[in-house]
């Protein structure tokens, strides 16, 4: 691709994620090319469809949140018995700080489940089971979260409420992040209710895809 | 009221949640009718304006969320060291069960600023602050904890992500909760940036209303 092309897509995906996120994924494609500052044609030539760009954006928010998956698998592998629990740390405090280029999947439009995003969605888990696999060794983290856990509460904390400011909204998150850890650490006495380590359904997780069956459910999954 | 003139209100109040809820709060009132099954002259008896209707859905939001508080506060006050915390545990598994009452204020529309949800917003934040101050009190509660996080807890916590199926969200929040709930146990590791304990923003949580100045920001509010 051109140096030009490449520099509009750029240009027409950040305008799709905050004609997304102002506006719902049904936001006028004349808007979003407006917005880009270029012509519908050259939005088309990019995205054939809705469809095409709304996947896009979905890609780019997968590939954000492995990004901070794999930079909290580095942090897992330091030294020091805390480093699983700072690597989680990190995991959810990148995933808030990156919650602007998250528009997709994680605040709405269709769900995908072409190979691209599925393989973006494995190794997304992949991470984090080594980052809790990591955690358990060292006696760390509790046994009793998986991946799963992990990127629902992620996605639980850095989908912003409405009205409310980004700065008052990252405050809160960090505190909620911080009773989370505690809470993750071994000796837990709360029973968590549901699916037991492993990965029970990484697919769903960012990923609005349900599961077709009740045996898909995550309560039938037990260890 | 008469029994039937209470029973439309009804009506038009569950379409208006559904409706909100799958189509936002820019949904056609003429649709919202249809859904409740009355005519649109009806509505507009009730409702004179969309407004008015939207912050009738607001208020019942705020009223579920009280009676859950109120429950809440019931529990800390029964025997036992750990009552409090179950208390908590009460609270935010309420609200994640009553999420689809909560569509406004919890997804999205307007703010409201009236005296009937600011007085709402306190009676609920004043049932929390009891909680936590019985929890300090037995030592069951870490204290740094606020009524606003835990308000914010439950928002984050139930609030559907999209695409999802209601049943894998629930297992999902109750996961988190038990997590949340050994986090908020006293000998915490972590410790909590931003606002200390008391109230900082009582009005903000659950509310979408801004801080208007830099000052109101909960970071400001240090102990």
């Amino acid at each position: 691709m051109r140096a030009d092309a490449r520099r509009n897509q750029l240009r027409i995906l950040d305008a799709a994620r905050a004609m997304f996120s102002e506006h719902g994924t049904a936001a006028p494609l004349d808007d979003i090319a407006r917005r880009a500052s270029v012509s519908i044609a050259t939005l088309y030539r990019r995205f054939p469809d809705r469809a095409a760009l709304c996947r896009q954006v979905a890609v780019e928010g997968y590939e954000t949140v492995l990004a901070e998956a794999r930079a909290a698998q580095e942090v897992a592998e330091e030294d020091g018995p805390d480093a699983p629990l700072r690597a989680v740390e990190r995991f959810l405090t990148g995933v808030v700080e990156q919650r602007s280029r998250l528009v997709l999947p994680l605040f709405g439009g269709p769900a995908f489940h072409d190979e691209e995003t599925t393989v973006l969605r494995h190794r997304i888990t992949g991470c984090l089971d080594a980052v809790l696999a990591r955690g358990r060794e060292r006696g760390a983290v509790r046994d009793d979260v998986n991946a799963t856990d992990l990127l629902m509460a992620a996605a639980m904390i850095s989908r912003p409420l409405p009205n409310t400011p980004p700065a008052w909204l990252d405050a809160t998150a960090r505190r909620h992040i911080a009773v989370h850890l505690d809470g993750l650490r071994p000796g837990a006495t709360h029973h968590l209710p549901g699916p037991g380590p492993g990965h029970p359904e990484p697919e769903h997780a960012f990923s609005g895809e349900p599961p077709t069956t009740a045996e898909n459910a995550p309560t039938e999954h037990r260890a």
